[in-house]
């Protein structure tokens, strides 16, 4: 019978005498006195294989050992294995180019991501996807339970959503189609077809050369779509509702993760209490903020990276919280789809968590003769979007919806630098392999 | 308080004569003696609301309606909305292009597809992506419930996986890079990282130019992975254990839905029965069968979609199922991945269900050295595949995987006669709009 790491110490305490069986990767090895201390590596985690004289295996070896398993307090999770029998399932090169078994914390980003296929054998790197999976799990279940139906859409369009830049170009047979930067037409045209309540986890596309730590070129998009809201606060308690969720799911189901990279998640009570702030009324709390922390405090034109920091901070100091929803964005800052609050805003919403903006939303026009007068103000023509106008030619409801980007989201969870970490293979503008 | 179509029952049998407010698309009008009848249609299903006098709405237009609930045996579900008021929340253009109300069965598929965002309105093709969500979770549920990972990779490739044709070619910046047409070796490595348990609901592309009933150029495909397998026989009994949990949800969840359709799902025991048949002795037996039917039952050189169609009959005749595992396929229709039975065949199979393949898979190589001797059979050069070649030269247990096509299911299910009416925005050789 096989044995997971997590699960010797419970056969263990049974004090069977009947051999087991543990399967897994040479994490590590220790020679002392005879004897030799083999760290197991499987899906559920590490545990101790005794072995009786050398090893003799390499690092990242896959190897099976029969033996007996026993409770001692001093080994990982108080239990180990006493290896009668230990056989090599698939020898492991002694020249790994990758040092698995090493804190990442202490090895460049490059190097990391160039190794992912190695680098990712790390149990704190693989926390990473593991907490991702969970993300993904609850987001949908969480949907599912508020009556949304799940949609893939094609991610190959024949023009752009947003205005046409920053799409990447595929040749298709004898034409060109681009790479989706979201679902948002599909969305709305599946809330439209009465489904009302629709989301969508796929990949999304942006062609833009910047390389920073929060920009990924490709990157998992969480989309939700509803129909018969009234304005975006809608959507904000959705979110909140999501969010919530998600956060006790990691909680729940990822306790050992979290503690590798001493995270936690936000409570509910976090949840609940994040405050809605007006766009303009950000920027000035923003700059209030960089004053108190002696930065000057100039007021910045628009919610940049630093102001959403500074809001986070300004949250936590006065609602106990950093997440924030930003909302009312000036009409000239949002899509030409956002629908307007008043001659000068939108309703429309960011969601900023822990100083990153994780979430763009909003509710969308859905009148039809509204839409034709709005598409000339932003350079569009109505025979260039016929298919899209015919959703809202024939019956739209009011409805909005939003995205979170599934890679922001277990970045911030986990705290980590570089966005591009919580990414499995992340493209970026030099990187396209592995 | 808004009531769904499917709630309205409910509320009439309660006998409340407190006013219930109704929103959804005008699906259908009948007048009749100066009362008129509006079938509404909401995310739950069509009510019938009875308006005084002439309704004069067009079709599609979403409205609000006020009034009581009230029982009617005559009308559809047994009850209807008595309305007091109702309300225009978004018309509808007279010119309707498409016949939302009528069954889709009497429209050519070309007219369906290019009129996607009307002709998915219509219940009955509603009701194709209402299951077609219930698969996608059912497949993740059971995933998870064996401690499966969710995983997203990649899909921008800087090479093919399969012998590099097929592939839609993208302008990534100053390079090209390609759709990945599976994550096979994403699956493989994150297996090998220690996960051991991986799966993956992704789009994944062919470049090939067919148009046939069964083939789409962008299709999601449901792709699993695992590690410390014997056979492809590991794989087909976790096979088995995902449809029959497939099957099951969708008979608890779209009983609406599969009656739209006239169908239904394979037992349990169906599935369970589903026999294992070789690669050779399927050939023979579907040439049997097309002998049995007066067909001819010229022997067949490999698993074209005849014998596919005749296997189907054969097990169903045989063994009371319509789903049958061919496994044991020649080397030389096998990539080079594929792990070996002996000289001549595979440890590989395909699923077939109600005569068509919806599922390809195997046990992979795990063994660097013998990757490394088989790559030049297929003309293929270790230094091009580094990347991937790194994942065994460092321990790799044995492990295979297979993935399901989310369409081709689907399809199955229903009984469609073309795969692409199972993809909500199909993309083909002509086809990459709406």
């Amino acid at each position: 019978m096989r044995v997971l790491a997590k699960e010797l110490a419970a056969v263990a305490a049974s004090k069977s005498v009947e051999k087991v069986e543990m399967k897994g990767w040479v994490h590590r090895v220790r020679e002392l006195g005879g004897v030799s201390f083999v760290m197991l590596r499987d899906r559920s985690g590490i545990a101790q294989v005794v072995v009786e004289g050398k090893a003799d295996l390499t690092l990242e070896t896959v190897i099976s050992a029969v033996g007996v398993a026993a409770e001692n307090p001093k080994a990982l999770g108080g239990a180990e294995l006493r290896a009668e029998k230990v056989e090599v399932i698939a020898a492991a090169a002694p020249d790994l180019p990758y040092p698995v078994n090493q804190d990442p914390d202490k090895i460049g980003l490059d190097v990391i991501l160039d190794n992912r296929p190695l680098s990712v054998r790390n149990p704190k790197i693989r926390a990473i996807f593991k907490i991702q999976s969970t993300i993904i799990d609850a987001f949908s279940s969480y949907l599912r339970s508020q009556d949304f139906t799940e949609m893939k859409t094609s991610k190959l369009i024949s023009g752009g959503t947003e205005g046409g830049t920053g799409l990447f170009e595929v040749e298709y047979f004898d034409t060109k189609v681009y790479l989706a930067q979201s679902p948002q037409f599909y969305k709305q045209t599946m809330v439209a077809s009465g489904l009302e309540r629709v989301f969508e986890v796929a990949p999304a596309y942006r062609a833009e050369k910047h390389d920073t730590p929060r920009h990924l070129n490709e990157y998992v998009s969480l989309d939700v779509e509803m129909g018969f809201i009234e304005s975006e606060r809608d959507l904000i308690e959705l979110e909140k509702g999501i969010l919530t969720h998600v956060f006790a799911q990691v909680a729940e189901k990822n306790a050992e993760e979290l503690a590798l990279w001493n995270a936690a998640v936000p409570t509910a009570k976090q949840v609940a209490d994040a405050p809605i702030v007006g766009h303009d009324r950000a920027i000035e709390l923003a700059a209030e903020e960089a004053a108190l922390q002696k930065q000057g405090g100039k007021k910045a034109f628009e919610i940049n990276p630093e102001v959403e920091r500074l809001i986070c901070s300004w949250s936590m100091r006065e609602h106990g919280t950093d997440l924030v929803f930003i909302n009312e964005f000036p009409r000239r800052h949002r899509p030409f789809y956002t629908y307007p609050l008043d001659a000068a805003r939108t309703m429309s919403f960011d969601a900023i968590f822990r100083g990153l903006e994780i979430t763009t939303g909003g509710r969308r026009h859905n009148v039809y003769a509204e839409l034709l007068e709005v598409l000339p103000k932003f350079g569009l023509k109505a025979e260039d979007l016929s298919d899209y106008l015919s959703v809202f030619k024939y019956g739209c409801p009011p409805h909005g919806g939003f995205a979170i980007g599934c890679e922001r989201i277990t970045q911030k969870i986990l705290g980590l630098p570089n966005v591009k970490e919580a990414s499995l293979f992340p493209r970026d503008r030099k990187r396209v392999r592995p």
